[in-house]
């Protein structure tokens, strides 16, 4: 089994956030790998990692980050594979601003696919949906999990209709 | 020759952010589109558009939105493809942060790839090295591009090494 | 009994938010529905819902969200009934700024009445002065609640009247 | 001719926003007036004209204001007349955060329905929207006018339709 | 003993911020009266209380309020009474920023004198610093409470020099 | 001649801000000084101009100051006299939130008296209000400022009366 | 033993976080002192120590402070020896916007070196790596401590092998 | 002559703000280098850059930099130099604090010197700040720069006392 995708973190602490977008990938049958690395700590290897990400096999990259964050950044720059990046709101961070204009404000020329604050989740789908363009049955599973998502409406339906009030009609 | 990329927004006054996409994807010899689409203006035409995008051959959809920015969400919501979210700081918006607030933030579920406010350039690049994943040729392509981004930094220390000062090394 | 009002919410989540203007409209016993509607999620029933509501009688409607909150700028779009929009502070939310942002900064040609953070019991409250613009008799209650909103600067004068000080004088 | 809604601000530095509702006013044939008012320099007026409103034939108020804007939400305490609030980004504010705020955090029990910064023509539309619940000939208006807003769309595409790429397909 | 300082405020949810100006004010022996008041409630006492105040005996005025904060500016237009604005942090508003536009940003011609969020203690002091300009007594007091301002300094000094490092020298 | 308020400010790129105070005093007709003093540049100077200012019969002291704006609160902390501060949103500021809240948020028991970022004009307003707690003539003179404030609205209304479009109702 | 590095804080509430810089100092076994300061409370010996410090063989300084947080500034101003500033997030602070801006915001002329909030431990390292300019033992120092920086990222890696899911690869 | 400051920056863009930097190094005859250098767009050299300065002789790095500014962050993670970081207002970034988060927010154990949005000038007095550590002839310099600063106080002075009101006392 190769990794088509490479989850990217710099700090065990960012797990909690991070194990989000492995679930998912998990849930699409998407063979992933997880590692800690850092573009302050380990530049050589982040740059290493970089260059030859895409010969490895790897077609997308999530990147998760919290403060200053700028590992989605670096590898975005040496790396022709597409790199999502996961603003994380950590505990000294300014309530999650500094990580998101980190990695969401980069520079002409070196895009990375921001997502929510503590948004795993939806890296990993989008990671899916990347995948997707060159996978007929990863696009299925797209499929189905989009259509999958009215459920929760009807199911919050249900619930609502369940409650009363003396105005209200059902 | 059949659009892989399509380019959409809400106003032709958009335009000059957008066709920032527009130009690089004309680049990377990426067949593209543009329209016109609004999530509030033609709904309809946006959840037609988005269920259809995928079987017209359409691989990345790449939109922009000022203010309260709807329309990368919507359609991010209906479809497989993969969505890039441009934010505009257009005249009435709060310094852009209103534009990047409705883009980036979707709910669990329905990722949009944001990138910096008024960032269509960075998005055009994204969405190659989306396609690439599926295509020898635009891989080629971005590796050059991003090869070539050390460029700026050679002309720049050409530029720097010509100003003087008394104390300046050369 | 047909309903008035209509409370729409993506989420149950939001529930013990909007439960308030559910409340507020028993009290002024004013026949209104609950329903989960997301513009994400079921976007088709967003548009039915929207262009029918008329039709069915309703006459406002209160729509709640957080995050990149959409629903109430899609539903907005769609029917000539006036929309009022609540921001919602949810978990992931930064603080309660996005969804502000994504319901009160709407392009030109759609307004959605937006009231404050969390504030569902005005959306109850504004939605009574809308249709006592044509109803004698919610006019009659917006006109006695308003009039007792002094009653509790009368009650804390009460209790404030009640604390001692060396220094104080009654 | 007797004025169904009520356009009052602080300053006629605020006409040249304010007066987006007037024209819209005029467009949906809604009778209306337009005056200075002032919560911190005509207080008495400002209660008079609030407790009066309503019997004078007012049947929406559409308040504008800048910096620490308290005019709307005093209105708004005194009238059972729906009260629109229009933030505006005057010369001294806070890039219109401060107006925006002030408006919008009204506390409970007096709702002001808040729009877009600057945003008085949404603020007269949504008048219309409100009048419209119990005038079926204005109702008809709003209608058409929501219809009509996808005419913008409409000619975007044909601009659009008219720009070369050289990978663009039409 | 007549009250030369009015604190106010619209809610007793606001009390435990508020009472650190009664406590300093008790410290400083000056009379001061405590009431419940509101610009949206309670207008027109809000009112007849500005007009009055200077002639009962009111020197300076403590107004506190959380959210769209208009009270402290409402009274403020109606007297010549200083008024010491006080911005409250409370449950729903936006972190405090709501509250210190809404009392900070007031227009040209009606100023507040605003102090930290929460910052009662400070108004007291305020206040009496104001009364100091005609109060030989309290200007005393004032000097004797800033010449003791050094007291904390001299003790921390005395709590860090009992930490122990073993680089720290002593 | 003695002057009774004291401007200070520490750059003479304030003062086409700061001199709104000073044009106020003198319809005010209340003497006052001018001076640079700098917290950062002339601290020494700046703790004997606190120190000295009450015994030189300075009542009121008005600090305007930009960026991390230190000037008010140093003043502040070594004078009974009330020190009020005025935000100024100079070229290199953050739109004015840096001085806004260098100045507010000082600490516990060392008020500020903030105006609105750039208000110097009101600043000298308040000046003239803490002085009317002990002079008869400048409290006539406040009370006639305060009753003038709605000529501004009765000019205003004037003008807005001459407006004319189709349905509105004069 | 002479204190090469002087830590300062206006409070013993900031010693939580500011222990973090003496923590780091002794572990590069660099000679320090801790004392509180106040430009507020203390400002005559806040002059004096700043005027002195050079003198006293101090080389660098460290100062922390919350809300307006002036002391760093005022320091700063007044000797040759470079200041850093740390920002606290205090408890009543605006999460920590205040302290950030008063210490970063500086005006031309009057550095302070500024790390994040709460960065307390970056301070000593900044230090330490000040003072290896002229001194090769902590030179060394600091360069084993950069060298370890990877260790983090080892173990985080050793640990992130050890985490099992289906589609992970090891 | 051997550069003891190196100044850096990702673009020519920057130069306009970054001479503030070289002009006071000239002022203080302190021999520097200007390079471009990037982290996004020449990584390796960036790495190679910060491990060899120490041993070229470099005792400060300036590093400028705008919108997800990282240059300064990936530098100081690989040198013992200390690294000062200015954040740049450039066109597209969100009005600064995009690059003020990214180079303030450091994680623990790689601090960066951060100075004012545009605060080169800073920066390089600074640097001159930290060089006097070991340099008795630069100390002397950056003694005098400091004993200069009430120089503008004076002259401001001067021009105030020119200003003539009626109420004004010289």
């Amino acid at each position: 089994m190769i990794a088509k995708v490479s989850i990217i973190m710099g700090s065990t602490s960012d797990l909690p956030i991070m194990e989000n977008a492995a679930k998912i990938l998990d849930e699409f049958e998407i063979p992933f790998e997880i590692n800690a690395l850092s573009a302050h700590r380990t530049p050589q290897q982040a740059i290493d990692f970089s260059k030859n990400a895409h010969d490895r096999g790897i077609r997308v990259i999530i990147a998760g980050a919290g403060g200053a964050a700028h590992l989605p950044g670096i590898v975005a720059a040496l790396t022709p594979v597409p790199v999502i990046g996961v603003p994380i709101k950590s505990s000294n961070s300014l309530d999650g601003w500094d990580s998101i204009l980190s990695i969401l404000q980069m520079p002409s020329g070196i895009p990375v696919a921001t997502v929510a604050i503590d948004g795993a989740k939806n890296a990993g789908i989008l990671a899916a949906e990347i995948l997707a363009v060159a996978d007929e049955e990863i696009l299925e599973k797209v499929k189905t999990f989009k259509a999958k998502l009215e459920d929760k409406i009807v199911k919050a339906n249900n619930d609502l209709s369940k409650i009363k009030y003396k105005n209200k009609v059902n």
